[in-house]
């Protein structure tokens, strides 16, 4: 299978010059980048007045969650976790679990997100819905065992249990990831077992480390110390150490992620939302950290839209700062694409030859988008996910001009305000 | 002419009910709001799974800086106006400055805009293309004398020309507005002048104020108090007084323009991304005063989209105080809505019967707005500005399906891509 998409304007190469240029796929790889390829290809899309960018790469994500957009926001984070939160996912089962994996996964094609790391429950049920989707999915299981040695060994078990599951489906696109789910809701017991069982497997760890105040607080209790020295003292932090949030970091903690090459998926969107906080970009940054972008789940953010997320980023930072060249377009732009990429070791979030053909095919000819005077700045500062017309995974097009060809759209829909329905 | 918008899910009264019922609208005006209405309309609307909701007034914007979008961004913004923006709009004539007011007021109807207050140059050119469009415009000729009396009085006569020339048309959408651009480029010659013709004439006045922390030390400098003292001592401010920004008020000029019956345009994505900084909402609104929301000028969004600043702004109040109750999605939509129509003194912003018939259908069949657990949510956290559908103004379609039928979409965005190359 070959795909040539002609006359777009490319985002090309590690740098992000845009081209006027043709790109040619063959099988999962691209395989040409330049003007006029007259090469025969099974398929032709053209990109006139369309911009041919890498697909992003949602970096922290609770795909399932979907299911409870909307149902309560505007309240203090233990509020909304213990009144509407959990209760709902106390009910929870891996059927509604893969409704809510498919609506995600439904929402990411249609936003243009190619790859996304997942941390939920029944990652199992998910791995399905991705496999189905086309996407690329990295899942984690989240860890919980509240300090109980029981839970520890079930916490565990179930992981290893999901993982093989994982394993089985045997592809390319579907990875397993250790997700501890945080050093407040993880025993040092559990924490270094994961450590261990990554390191001998050959896994990534995704976890949530210090998001809010209060886990700084409750860590401090705990142990004497913050959360990043703490797993730092445990050996836990490794350059396929993931960390979720980063929000509340001193310079000590900046540099001990630094010199464990750590990477940072930020989420501004639902920082912004629950009102955690600012994540020091700059400082993280100044270090030489990756950090990645990430949306969070639907129930904080409350969407996927990885384009309306590196707005946040970009604004977010630059008033926090009162400094308008703070997060300029082509960071958020690289956070959003070639950084979550190098975190997930994925061979992806760049269009050049020899790269996965994770693309995604922007509409231009649009208002908000026209005159065409900076294609990075529009795609940061004014375009949003239903810009995106045409999403390509893997060298498969899983939407064409806005109709995804994986998944049954309205049935997927359906089937997400029906689960909602039985969990209220 | 009748329309009857059939089974949507509609926003019913000054509290946002949502409830599912048809809303028939005759000539120009909601007359009746119901289920199963009956009665012959000229056109039916089918609004199942679509939201049919008031109409977003922009209270802040200069449309036709569109052409500007993306040229510069990311930079200090002296640096920003003196090397980028100002050398442009000096070549700027009265042909450019149209074909950017058509591009504003397309993008303004693709995201379900219906009405907004102007500032700009050339206000006449910009009301042919409102008048076209079918948009609301409230139009103000931005008027700058730096003190200097023979452009005291130059500007004061260009105002009034454009005055002329916009109540010629004799359209009930299209009004003037006096526009001195703020304290530090106007003398307060000009300022007391505005003041008088104004009341005299029974216009409203918009003006820039206390934007920035530069723009208080100037004023600081040469008048020994600020911004909001210095107006509310010449007798200046009054409830025809719509404040764009309002970012560095302290308790007293917030308590002065309380009293005043003041409105405050609050800014939110070009505060952020010029880094002015964070407007006190929580103050200004606890004070009772009457805050609505505008999107500034494209160059410094870098989109007009009512959907994504309402993101913003309930986000920013949130993180800024740490405080996840602050700017709750219903009074944020209200300042989008309801609040921006009492500025205006406009009798729209609301479904209910009696009021104009500005109206925006939003397609909720789509993953990133289901399930529908709560309309008033999934519109501020969720939507964008591409999910309108269909956009009523002054009970006239104007957009019907994402096809907009008052202006041809291609020839205004081709225009605009011309209009900046001879600018640059």
């Amino acid at each position: 299978m070959s795909i040539l998409i002609r006359n777009g304007y490319v985002i090309y190469g590690e740098n992000f010059e845009v081209v006027r240029a043709d790109v040619l796929i063959e099988g999962n790889r691209i395989v040409e980048v330049r003007k006029g390829i007259n090469e025969p290809a099974d398929r032709v899309i053209d990109a006139t007045g369309r911009v041919v960018s890498p697909g992003f790469i949602n970096l922290h994500t609770h795909s399932p969650m979907g299911l409870f957009r909307g149902l309560a926001d505007d309240l203090p984070l233990m509020e909304w976790l213990e009144k509407h939160i959990w209760p709902r996912e106390a009910k929870l089962t891996g059927k509604e679990i893969k409704v809510g994996a498919y609506l995600g996964a439904l929402e990411m094609i249609k936003s243009g997100t190619t790859t996304f790391l997942d941390m939920y429950f029944h990652m199992d049920k998910v791995a399905e819905a991705v496999l189905e989707s086309g996407l690329r999915g990295y899942l984690s299981y989240g860890m919980i065992d509240l300090g109980d040695p029981d839970r520890t060994e079930k916490e565990i078990k179930e992981a290893l249990r999901e993982m093989e599951a994982i394993e089985g489906l045997n592809s390319p696109r579907v990875h397993f990831v250790f997700g501890p789910h945080a050093p407040y809701t993880c025993s040092i017991a559990l924490l270094r077992e994961v450590r261990r069982l990554a390191s001998e497997r050959g896994k990534l760890i995704t976890i949530h480390v210090s998001e809010t105040m209060a886990e700084l607080g409750k860590i401090q209790e705990r142990y004497g110390k913050s959360p990043v020295v703490l797993l730092d003292g445990i050996g836990f932090l490794g350059s396929d150490v993931i960390i979720a949030h980063g929000v509340w970091l001193d310079s000590r903690e900046v540099q001990i992620l630094a010199r464990n090459g750590v990477t940072v998926a930020h989420n501004p969107g639902s920082n912004m939302k629950l009102a955690s906080g600012v994540m020091p970009l700059e400082r993280l940054l100044n270090a030489g950290i990756n950090v990645g972008l990430g949306t969070d789940g639907a129930a904080s953010n409350n969407n996927l839209d990885m384009l309306e997320e590196m707005k946040l980023a970009a604004l977010l930072h630059k008033v926090h700062n009162l400094d308008p060249t703070v997060a300029d377009a082509k960071t958020v732009f690289r956070m959003a694409t070639v950084n979550g990429a190098k975190a997930l070791r994925l061979n992806a979030g760049v269009i050049k030859e020899g790269y996965l053909a994770d693309i995604a095919i922007i509409n231009f000819n649009q208002p908000h988008l026209r005159p065409i005077n900076n294609v990075i700045s529009h795609l940061v500062y004014s375009a949003n996910g239903n810009d995106v017309e045409t999403t390509i995974v893997d060298g498969k097009i899983l939407m064409l001009d806005r109709e995804v060809l994986t998944l049954d759209e309205e049935k997927v829909i359906d089937e997400a305000e029906r689960a909602i329905e039985r969990l209220s």
